[in-house]
């Protein structure tokens, strides 16, 4: 066990765009002393997720904000270090709320062994939050029905991919929307989406109508803006809208021209329905969801994609450059 | 029986607001042949309701327009002149969708046999299409729980007064937005609102807020514009907007300034529903409904308020003041 527990803090609130200068690299000690029921982990990965964003921010929010010079929070793989717990040995793997840093201290109840059959790095996707995010919003507010369209945005991200990999298993089309060709083709051929529609392509609203010719019967809301406008015309009667993502997402100018107004005659006209949900509320559907996931993940019938970042010390530009949309797959950071 | 069936037909779409002039009041010859399975009814009673003026027009809805130079429809308390049915029998009162019109031709299986220990009126407001309309968007999408706020506008009207009675008895502080103070002391002493909110005070957001000291927990949304803007920043985490109304209330420029994105910001970070809805999604309800209403509308705590026109020629200025939000309670004609 190394002497320093590198950490990244939150040296200030972000005016914005969240900027290098907003974190801060510093080397505290390892903890020693550990409390009944507290375990000590070394972090191994580190799950980055748009969420923490909002995090920095001091606003009302679903979770509390991050305080200034605490560390970044966030989900990591982990190693058990030092336990009194005799569920939990030195050298298991398990999933943590770690934080951006190499060692924490964690109560056993927040920890969950994981199985180590599976690449640890399923554990912060597919069979993470992003990959649970998915389920509990298109199988329990979408409802998606055989032969119905479901729409969803940054269709090759961590939630969008296992969004449009649950439609094809619920009997759905699949119609992907990606930022540029190369997200597009990944969408089809990786992910299996039945189309993708290029959001920089120049005319989306008429391309997402010819790639959903009967319509859209769930839109997995994740990216609002230009794109919700676009979708908007396509619902059908009685079509569910799970609405997720990054608060931040909705703060711009983008959705010039959309009014409320317009939405709300179409919510009534077309009855539709609209439910923001962030995953905890589903907590209580966590074990159905690994039941169901976890051996389609072993047997690659559900895939993913990960940007794997080397080096602790990498956090922060690799965070920003995924606020940016510069990401593939799912980042991680791989911390040692 | 008379010679003549008077008619309200539609002569032509309104251009913005609804006019006199869109109507044309004719003499048509009483149907004399009927097929089997049809009824001869006399309407004795026609209920005006907004969402005729969205019949009015030729655009994509719910329901299909009326066509120009056809009557006008709404539903009706009528009595049978002839029937082949041994189910009923003449001078017995129905339940009909017999129109703007003194005599209609109804297929027997559109009818309902009235509860005649009732006043004939109830069963075109508290015990029809209104009061069910509250049923269902209060406790089937907005399901109040004990001790939580539920906020209606138009809330002295058929629809916005029932929501308010259906919320005290689910345990629930009951707030009435209205227009004007005459209007806002009717919803407190005659419906039993907790409290009421001018929505021409002033202060709109300000009377709501102290109106609401626990934020609000279901907004039953029939109003749209102002009122929305004034209920956003109250609602609660997790609380339920059925969305019901008049399609047009979302056509003018009211909502100035509130923003989709907001809405969908507010959506996610409070795990808003929002839900839009017409009483005939909920047609499997209209049993139980009845059944729970009838008794409480028998023993008077259950409470309405109409307005009764004299004569069918009054129709199109009636309806053209409900649009104009002049009537107190249900307006309904008396046709004979």
């Amino acid at each position: 066990m190394g002497d320093v527990n590198r950490q990244w803090r939150l040296a200030r609130r972000p005016r914005g765009e969240a900027a290098k200068d907003d974190f801060e690299f510093v080397e505290a000690a390892v903890p020693r002393t550990l409390r009944p029921g507290e375990i000590l982990i070394r972090n191994r990965y580190l799950s980055l997720d748009p969420y923490m964003r909002w995090r920095m921010d001091d606003a009302k929010s679903y979770a509390p904000p991050v305080a200034i010079d605490d560390p970044m929070v966030g989900s990591t793989i982990a190693e058990v270090v030092r336990s009194d717990d005799s569920a939990f040995r030195p050298g298991q793997m398990v999933l943590a709320q770690g934080g951006w840093q190499d060692y924490a201290v964690a109560s056993s109840s927040s920890l969950r062994i994981v199985d180590e059959a599976v690449e640890p790095t399923a554990f912060l996707n597919v069979l993470g939050s992003p990959g649970f995010t998915a389920y509990a919003g298109l199988m329990k507010i979408g409802m998606p029905k055989q032969g119905q369209t479901v729409v969803v945005g940054a269709a090759t991200g961590p939630v969008g991919s296992m969004v449009g990999q649950l439609a094809k298993r619920a009997g759905c089309r699949a119609v992907a929307i990606a930022g540029g060709p190369e997200k597009c083709r990944l969408a089809v051929d990786h992910f299996g989406f039945d189309a993708a529609v290029d959001h920089r392509g120049g005319d989306l609203a008429g391309d997402l109508a010819k790639a959903c010719p009967d319509g859209v019967d769930v839109y997995f809301e994740n990216i609002g803006g230009r794109v919700l406008d676009a979708v908007l015309p396509l619902l059908n009667d009685f079509a569910r809208i799970p609405v997720c993502g990054v608060v931040s997402q909705y703060d711009g100018d983008e959705s010039d021209g959309t009014r409320l107004a317009s939405v709300m005659r179409d919510t009534l006209v077309k009855r539709l329905s609209w439910r923001g949900f962030i995953v905890t509320d589903f907590a209580a559907h966590r074990g159905e969801f690994l039941e169901m996931i976890t051996p389609l993940v072993k047997t690659g019938a559900i895939v993913s994609l990960e940007d794997v970042v080397d080096g602790l010390e990498h956090a922060p530009e690799a965070f920003i450059g995924l606020l940016k949309g510069r990401n593939r797959g799912k980042l991680v950071i791989h911390i040692a």
